[in-house]
């Protein structure tokens, strides 16, 4: 049988994962391979570190060189995270004639063109299907399962971490803190969650699905995007009374004039399958033009999901799938204009749901609804509570109202004047509702 | 650029989605082969035919040889259904030379190892995503996306028209035959839906699917199946007090001593993503060892959604990905001894539900659950409710018993024991229960 000689750069949680099932499946991978998928090396920088995996006598090493001058490595699962030295590291593998896996999605968002285009010039291909959703294979589904389709949108839960600490504040009622620091606790968000929690990492999944499905060339950071860190278990409650859920929604949506994108904390309506999503889970909506809609749900981060992911990859690049799809679609190529151009957020139609602190006397709502009126906006609901204290004479009542469709320029102007109003305390909250 | 020339065998149904995808998106089609996707000849039996599409001239042809002669035809999507001529076209096809893709999964089911080996003989491949669950990809992401995986389980609705008449039954409190006969008017239920609603369909797709994801060699007719024709609405208005919906659900599942198969109308439970699959829809819920479990969802049928797995499958077969992945998997290749065997039925382990119509007297419930224990049936829970004509000493009531997990023999001996039982009245229907 035919053997592929494989190296993984990168031994931490992924790298472990995917360490794993090579070693301990090698019969499962040859048969769907069609050869021995052979793990010959693992760098990681240091060789003191307590592992998870047994790796056979002389495969781990501290040096990247022993990768690069062994010719009979061709296919690197490259498992660093972050962007240098992963970049740098991305590159001399290339340039030593190797295939490349990745799961990292911050290095593709950020350098894909550079390193896609480096890759297609030596004739080498970079295969990055646990780089969006983990377990769940977005890519290859996008890439090649919905091929005869136009894709008209996607909607998808892609983080973790957050959407953890989303259903956690809502099933719990508790409050955002307490709910990271419990998350941190069961390994489900790193010591630093900045980057799950306020969007970047969405923001960055969301760049590689529209570039795939769209052909946009999207800069992730010009992507409009809200985080969950600033998010309040009462805009869970009173959400939750209107019929609606709050999840971290990746929105991509094809329209006449140009594509629009939003990464942010957004009402769906319970019972949908989206607003189902519990947990670490990942989920994704895709409509195509031939196929309608298809949903995508699973594992979108840890261990042996991500692995899974990884090792698929491993197989298509040892196999020569990879290579035939590389070449044709020309993913993230400089030579080919982008498709779609961004729409103007400022034209976005949709509903808004705002939460806002207001003085409880006579005129209050009426000044409030002139503002909203005066910028087209119409109500669709409006829930007015008791003050939270019970007291009948309390200074500040929250009010909620849920608007019908409104253009986000509109919605945003009359958040500032509402804001202004003397009969209105504190900064008004402001999230989106997904039709 | 390239060309690939195709041509379509049965323009029927998803023979003129096919078509119409060509002919209408050729810029999309070639942009995600790599090449042109030219559509060059259409076969179809009656050329008088009213048409959905139109056809350029010259394309259209009823004779077979137009394709077999013409040697620039590489690829061609087979559209008939059923055996015979679908089996004796698909060979002189292959004798020709072309690659096939076909949606026919009662051919392939039936005569699948034949054409396959055939195929592999020639040098030739036949793709068939559009065979299973119509335009949800489940066969690239069982043969590609989640190859790092031995898959432990698959669950699935995988029939449209059993599911759209499920549906129907349980939201509308409507019996059986009025339901199909909507359903035929809608155009969801074919003139003789016979194999849909009996479980054949289902057990021919559960049959490709058990070969890809198990190596099983299954022949379809020995999947134990029940179909939802007998269903009566009593039983979905009992499941849901209970806290359960009913389903056509195909069901394999590996376990030490072999692989266990069944179809069957099955009571899955409020609120899990199967339970809430409506109308048309087909899902399908895998388990990974590494990723978990993924759900995927979409239409299972139709046009539309089967043309963009056909399609799909020509690009992959232009491009060359299916060559590669047929060549390494040897789907239903003759020299593969089968990975696992079937488990026994009757020891399989499983909850069921019973409905009975019993004697309105004392000792009737007695001599039921005597019989149960006898067999080492426990009992969860029991729904004995007035007569329904709310006569209080009608002569016989309904009488619902939910099990604890019981073997599958014991389950059978028991219920022949308790129709023999001079208090029971008529048959006892007896259904499956997911855990
Ligand atoms: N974890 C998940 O669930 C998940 C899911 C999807 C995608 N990803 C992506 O997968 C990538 C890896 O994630 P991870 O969770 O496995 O990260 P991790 O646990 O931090 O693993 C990274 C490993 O790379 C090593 N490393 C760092 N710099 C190196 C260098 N210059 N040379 C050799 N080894 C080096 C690290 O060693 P030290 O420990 O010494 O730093 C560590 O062992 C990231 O891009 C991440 O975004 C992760
Ligand atoms: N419809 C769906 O949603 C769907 C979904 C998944 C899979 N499938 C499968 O796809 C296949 C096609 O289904 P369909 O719904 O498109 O069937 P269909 O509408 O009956 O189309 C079959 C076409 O083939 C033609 N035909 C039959 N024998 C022929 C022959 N010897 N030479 C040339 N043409 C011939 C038929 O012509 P006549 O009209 O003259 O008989 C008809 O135009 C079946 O295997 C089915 O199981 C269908």
């Amino acid at each position: 049988m035919e053997k592929t000689n494989i190296a993984i750069v990168g031994l931490g949680t992924v790298g472990t994962g995917v360490a794993r099932l090579l070693l301990d499946h090698g019969d499962r991978t040859a048969r769907h391979a069609g050869r021995t998928m052979w793990l010959k090396k693992v760098v990681d920088r240091d060789l003191g570190k307590h592992r998870e995996v047994d790796l056979p006598e002389g495969v781990l090493t501290d040096s990247l060189d022993d990768v690069i001058n062994d010719p009979e490595i061709e296919v690197v699962a490259q498992l660093i995270g972050g962007l240098e030295p992963a970049r740098t590291i991305m590159l001399s593998l290339l340039e030593a004639g190797k295939n490349i896996v990745t799961a990292n999605k911050a290095l593709l968002a950020e350098h894909g063109a550079e390193l896609f285009t480096r890759a297609r010039e030596l004739g080498r291909t970079i295969a990055f299907e646990a780089s969006v959703a983990g377990g769940v294979p977005i890519i290859a589904n996008i890439s090649q399962c919905l091929s005869a389709n136009q894709i008209l949108s996607l909607e998808g839960i892609l983080n973790g971490t957050s959407n953890f600490i989303v259903t956690q504040m809502d099933e719990k009622d508790a409050p955002y803190d307490d709910v990271v620091r419990r998350a941190q606790e069961l390994g489900y968000a790193e010591a630093n969650p900045a980057m799950d929690v306020d969007g970047t990492d969405v923001a960055q999944k969301l760049a590689i699905l529209a570039h795939l499905a769209f052909g946009a060339t999207v800069n992730w950071a010009e992507i409009p995007r809200v985080g969950i860190d600033g998010l309040d278990p009462d805009d869970l409650q009173y959400s939750r009374q209107l019929g609606y859920r709050i999840k971290l929604l990746a929105l991509a949506k094809l329209a006449d004039d140009g594509l629009e994108l939003s990464v942010g904390p957004t009402l769906v309506r319970i019972g949908t399958p989206l607003a189902e999503v519990r947990d670490a889970f990942n989920a994704i909506r895709v409509i195509g033009d031939a196929v309608g809609p298809v949903f995508y749900h699973g594992l979108g981060a840890g261990q042996n999901p991500t692995a899974s992911a990884v090792v698929a990859d491993l197989i298509d690049t040892a196999v020569g799938r990879t290579r035939l799809t590389f070449q044709t679609l020309e993913y993230f190529s400089i030579d080919n204009p982008p498709r779609v151009k961004l729409r103007d957020a400022a034209t976005l139609l949709g509903r808004y749901y705002f939460r806002l602190s207001v003085a409880n006397h006579p005129g209050t709502l009426a000044a409030i609804t002139a503002v909203l009126s005066k910028h087209s906006i119409s109500i669709a609901s409006v829930i007015q509570h008791e003050p939270d204290d019970g007291t009948e004479h309390a200074d500040t009542v929250p009010l909620v109202i849920m608007t019908h469709a409104a253009a986000e320029g509109a919605a945003k102007a009359a958040t500032k004047e509402i804001e202004a109003l003397a009969a209105v305390n504190g900064p008004v909250v402001r999230l989106r509702v997904k039709d």
